[in-house]
């Protein structure tokens, strides 16, 4: 089987409670800073610190995990002068500071701890990534994103969807769109104010100031006969690779309509009913793909060669060969951390018997 | 009854076909501008300019519809030195040119004419607006937008949600966030592009310089026993008025997730099953409504004063008679252009017998 691990919603599944409460909290926020049960991830140009672990047994592989660092070790990299980003994720769902303190044998808190266990997110700059590599032998940036990001447990992997989707958005937004001044950071990361006093931003509120999530729609498209789906490529694609169509949903437009749209404009084929599956955060950098099943009403493919290289019918059968029986020989369809493949799965599991 | 008129969705359907692909067709764009056919729509201040049709017969009232200008009517405005934006909607999904043509007992196109009719959306500033507002009498902007933009006819509704959504873009978004340089715009409207030539934002496809669209939950919370929902209020609503909650979709978030963070949040009640329903895009200035039904696992309400003013859960005989029976004696939801009364309607409908 192409599928080693059940995912029930890779980087839609996460470890935390956000607290949004507690972002505009600015004593809580700068006391579970110095905290020692405090949880950091590290990241360095979009990408996050991890390290192996397990693999120490035969037949076990190793496994790639977050480094959860702690105040003392990024202390130095945030007294630096150069710029870092730190972005408050939330409280962990099951950790509880006295456990941790107990186990770690640190400083017990006075009475007033609360017990949570914060996590935040600091981007670093690349002089302070090669000093923090130097230190930390064991550790390293999942570079390049994609496909690495994958590797990551499905838990930890929605931590980093949050945290790389803002970190993104303060990447490519560091200046006012309104009026091109520069901006400050608040509210724990999730929020940017323009520095210029009389900027018509700070008037009213507008989403200028608050991070960006763009909703993508994806569909699973079958064909009038019930036995035949509708997969393309696109050019950057490894080859052999085909998966459901997809694109951004515009402004003004339904869910709904933009999957008739975009499959008409990529593939000409016409689409009725459309049903909504289930969606699923990716962080490339900020994308909330909304999965879909449309049913085609005309069949005939006539390829956008600006948009895709390739679209064709696929029989159920040969789906099944591909996704159950992992046979890759005519083609193959995204890994099960992707939407696309669940999409597919569920089409196959609508009326098959396996 | 409250519902004047039955709306399918409201600002989420349309009189056009969008043609993205017309959208790099520089020579097919500048043609269409001043063919005679083309419909152009005047924005100021992001409010359409409407007019008030028929109402001449006795009891016919009379109903607010878009000016549907042509090139002669606003080559003026178009060649002033003041800013102006311009933005390609789409063509008409009914009209074609060789009728209007004839019709209109103007001038034929040549050959090469596409029948299609084009749509453009135009901002003019407020000098421009007076001056048109003084020649043509009959014609005024609807502001502020809301409630104003309800009175329009549905499927005009749907074509200014999409103008309205990447001019309030065009309006904020003037500068680079990437690097604060100035933008020009690009794609019939569709795209904004960094003029200076080192600028990160060039490289590579970025979000930056596509329009932005909001994804935000809004959710009908059925209690657990199925017979109550829960409604809340803000403090600006009329007072009165109950709604469904709702609340923006965060980075690295699902659907499902932010509607079970959202109500927690404003009311501290638990969901546990979430159901997508349908959307409807809210051009204010731009977000998709993402309707969904929740089904509440606990019942106790503690009201987050800072999100809300109150929230109650209300019997299904009370909605009942405030949706259907029209008795806004005890409170009253939104009007029917909203998903909200849609939502609220559809869980009426699910098992009750009216
Ligand atoms: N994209 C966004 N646009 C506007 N407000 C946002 C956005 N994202 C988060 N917010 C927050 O949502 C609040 C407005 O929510 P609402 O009252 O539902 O319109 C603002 O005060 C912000 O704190
Ligand atoms: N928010 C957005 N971010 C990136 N690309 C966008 C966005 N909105 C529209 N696009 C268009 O979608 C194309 C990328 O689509 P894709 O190949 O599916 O990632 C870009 O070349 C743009 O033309």
């Amino acid at each position: 089987s192409t599928e080693v691990k059940g995912y029930s919603n890779y980087f839609g599944t996460t470890l935390l409670d956000r607290r949004s409460d507690k972002r505009i909290d600015s004593k809580w926020l700068s006391k579970k800073q110095s905290h020692p049960a405090t949880v950091y991830i590290l990241f360095s140009d979009l990408s996050p610190l991890v390290t192996l672990s397990g693999g120490t047994e035969k037949l076990q592989q190793p496994e790639v995990r977050l480094c959860r660092l702690h105040h003392k070790d990024v202390e130095q990299c945030m007294s630096q002068t150069e710029e870092v980003t730190l972005i408050f994720l939330g409280v962990d769902l099951q950790l509880h500071t006295n456990l941790l303190m107990a186990h770690n044998e640190e400083v017990l808190q006075e009475g007033d701890d609360d017990g949570l266990v914060a996590w935040f997110a600091l981007s670093i700059n690349p002089t302070s990534a090669e000093r923090f590599k130097q230190k930390h032998e064991d550790c390293y940036f999942l570079h390049p994103p994609m496909p690495a990001l994958l590797q990551l447990p499905e838990n930890e992997a929605g931590v980093v969807a949050q945290a790389r989707s803002i970190l993104a958005w303060h990447s490519r937004y560091r200046f006012c769109p309104t009026c091109g001044s520069a901006t400050k950071i608040e509210e724990g990361g999730y929020k940017k104010t323009c520095v210029k006093e009389d900027c018509p931003s700070l008037q009213g509120v507008h989403n200028t100031s608050y991070p960006r999530v763009d909703p993508v729609v994806i569909m699973q498209v079958i064909h009038p006969d019930g036995n035949h789906c509708l997969l393309g490529r696109q050019k950057r694609f490894p080859p052999g690779m085909f998966t459901c169509l997809a694109g951004f949903v515009e402004p003004g437009e339904t869910i709904e309509d933009a999957v008739r749209r975009e499959v008409e404009e990529e593939t000409g084929v016409k689409v009725g009913h459309v049903q909504y599956v289930s969606c699923q955060p990716w962080p490339m950098p900020s994308s909330l793909m909304i999965g879909c099943l449309a049913v085609a009403v005309s069949t005939e493919i006539r390829v956008d060669k600006n948009e895709i290289e390739d679209a064709r019918w696929f029989t159920r059968e040969q789906v099944v060969d591909v996704l159950i029986k992992g046979n890759q020989r005519s083609f193959f369809v995204p890994p099960s951390q992707a939407i696309a493949h669940q999409l597919i799965k569920h089409w196959i599991g609508m009326n098959a018997n396996l």
